[in-house]
């Protein structure tokens, strides 16, 4: 009988038709970053596990997939933690590698590694997949890919507005014209803090408020002050987060709450520096949020995130990082870049109908096999079909014809070539339009001219 | 100081360049592939790791890269194989999943597991990276990609036919097409075999003719005589397996030697009908070589190797299975498939200079930075050079013009647009083309067109 086959929870296997929606979508993303003067990169899917660890968290390091080094792994693992079961402890000793968990750290050591072959600013994009233990629940993954875009060695905010450039030609592009960037900059977070007395509490008060979405005003208030955070404090915080909206407005408005305070000014300056290198198309998808906080720690200035009038999560995000590659001994490195959530822009465009009728896991023309012989001339013909850049291919076996053509139908061939006997000695072919039903007799010698026009 | 960032032994980062070249190589196969009708599919980097064991070998399976299971994995795991520390016994125990070792066997499992989205003869293409833990040397790394081609659900050799001519186009369009096919049949091999009365030793016979190219006939010879195979029956096959070259004169030597053996005749037919399905200009570049053994066990019809005529080693190599989805409980399938080396290919058209000019990790046009105010009106310049296909970037920072000068020479940028005070007050701009050293002014509303014209 066999084994019954499946694959590990959380991962997932990918038909022809998804498969090629995918690459629609790389190839939209690719081809835009392209022509901003971004270069791909690919890094391997093992990194030591050293390279990994301590970048993420705590809790998130424990979602990383470690290797299993080879051989007799086990001889050189120290009794003890053996003896005590020491799960954790033993992993370290018998595990060197493990599977990226994203693609921003492997980068920050490619750019440390790599420093010399490359021209600084490095503007790059990388699409590859990533790996995570987390629970598989709807929509998250434990293998998926990541499309990011960043540019490292330059801290002009030149940069960040060409990033939300690119994001908005990528989603003009796939049809997602319709987006809501988000922007915060974490310089005003932490001068708000400095303004409410809050300086102490910074990560508190931004690990609180990145929940807002999830527990509300009052549940992130309640968080803080369960925190210890002094309670006035965090009603001013509370009072200057919570405004929202066009951005020049906002920073007004804002701007009279903060006075003198030095670090929130250097913000808003540079959300202002932001917002005029603009476009006005870009420039109106824009909203100032200052309950945006995207807990990553690592973010030092702007902070982006973008979400679809239809969904309501994030389908992009990121920010910029003043000292990424510091870890790994190059220091004063500033960087900013987004990530595109590729699963998620895929159900978008599948919801919404969004992929072009184009994109067919098939090919255009098909021949029916009728016997040896009369396949011969096919095959030929077929080629030359293909050289007009027109797919087409030969049905490889004399099936019966509803076989056949149940196979061109649910592989969804457009046109179907047949010559039998008859065809075959009066150098005919029938053409069969699956889309019309329509058939008509056609010369062989004209029928690659006959296919181009009808399907070009 | 921070860690000395590496990557694990076997595995490489891919910079701009290299992975722009692997692109392309990847792109013109998939364009190919694609126009024959074949789709593409994508399965996960992980597998179960009883899909993946017992499938290639002992020995292949030692190098099989296992993953550790998360959380407290040595909480089930038994007492006896932790005292005896027995590493691989206790593999099983704390690990259920592995990285794929090849693309053949994930590939049987996801036509069983989604046989019913699926239309047969399913012709499928998979590029995807897999995992050895071989010992690297030169040319053999830990993580490379496969580019697989395969039709299952048929036994049709027109089939072994069409993926010859996707071989042949594949690497015409990547210039290499000098090359060279060879072909065997294992039912050729199989009835020299029976008729050189071996055939209770045919393995250890193809074992050892598959060693030929390393241990020269005297070598197969030998290892054939220590394994206890019968001399005479050793020279005899020897002497025939030594025929080689173009196919039907081949055949014709061959029949003659090994009259009444069904199953060579069954071979020597099954070659016939493939040769005659070929067009002439890929018929002449085929040629049968008994020694093809390939190793591979699970071949039973055709063998098929690809070589260049300067590159010895192989670039290309596949044949047919008959039963490889039986396994997985899916029975009576045949398939036939060929895997692309693109490692090999890519050295390849690196020495020989192969890859287009056109391949460049760089920006078309870049625009000099020469202040805050200055480049506002180079990034709507820049955008405008976009929507013409021309890729187009905008130096961030106000750097020292020798620095900017630098970045675009490192990067390659072909046009060079410095827009300073005078230009913009004037609303031109000096442009500079970085091959000729040709520097020019030009009306800022005509750099459009004028970029069109000098790089279209």
């Amino acid at each position: 009988m066999g084994q019954k086959p499946s694959i590990p929870k959380g991962t997932r296997d990918f038909l022809p038709q998804q498969s090629l929606k995918r690459q629609f979508i790389f190839d939209t993303a690719r081809k835009v970053f392209q022509s901003y003067g971004y270069v791909p990169i690919e890094t391997p899917a093992m990194e030591n596990l050293d390279t990994l660890l301590g970048k993420y968290g705590e809790e998130e390091d424990k979602l990383i997939y470690k290797i299993l080094n080879n051989g007799d792994y086990l001889s050189k693992a120290s009794d003890e933690k053996i003896k005590a079961r020491d799960s954790q402890g033993l992993s370290m000793e018998i595990s060197d590698r493990a599977l990226r968990y994203d693609l921003t750290v492997p980068f920050a050591r490619f750019v440390v590694q790599n420093q010399n072959e490359l021209s600084f600013p490095f503007k790059r994009f990388q699409i590859q997949p990533v790996w995570r233990a987390d629970r598989p629940q709807k929509g998250r993954y434990r293998e998926f890919y990541q499309c990011d875009v960043d540019v490292i060695g330059s801290d002009s905010l030149l940069n960040e507005a060409e990033l939300l450039c690119i994001i908005d030609d990528v989603f003009n592009q796939l049809g997602l014209g319709d987006i809501k960037i988000r922007i915060n900059n974490r310089k005003i977070l932490s001068g708000i803090a400095e303004s409410a007395g809050l300086s102490g509490y910074f990560t508190q008060m931004t690990v609180a408020i990145d929940k807002l979405d999830k527990i509300g005003v009052d549940g992130v208030k309640e968080a803080m002050l369960r925190n210890g955070l002094p309670e006035a404090g965090v009603k001013k915080a509370l009072n200057l987060i919570k405004l929202k909206g066009e951005p020049f407005g906002t920073l007004k408005m804002l701007s009279g709450a903060v006075t003198g305070v030095e670090e929130a000014y250097k913000g808003m300056q540079e959300v202002k520096t932001l917002l005029n290198a603009l476009p006005e198309a870009v420039r109106e998808k824009v909203e100032l949020d200052l309950t945006l906080a995207r807990g990553l720690n690592y973010y030092t200035g702007a902070i982006i995130e973008v979400g679809h009038a239809e969904f309501p999560s994030s389908i992009c995000g990121g920010g910029r990082y003043d000292d990424l590659t510091g870890i790994f001994g190059l220091k004063g490195m500033s960087g900013v870049g987004v990530s595109l959530g590729a699963d998620r822009i895929y159900d978008l465009m599948e919801a919404k109908g969004l992929f072009p009728d184009s994109i067919q896991a098939t090919s255009e023309v098909m021949f029916v096999n009728f016997g040896e012989k009369e396949v011969l001339p096919c095959l030929g013909l077929a080629a030359d079909i293909r050289s007009e850049g027109i797919s087409a291919e030969v049905y490889p076996d004399p099936a019966r014809m509803k076989k056949q053509m149940k196979y061109a139908n649910d592989k969804g061939v457009t046109m179907v070539v047949m010559i039998g006997e008859e065809e075959m000695n009066n150098r005919t072919a029938s053409v069969k339009n699956m889309r019309t039903g329509e058939q008509k007799l056609v010369a062989q010698k004209e029928l690659t001219s006959f296919m181009a026009e009808t399907l070009r």
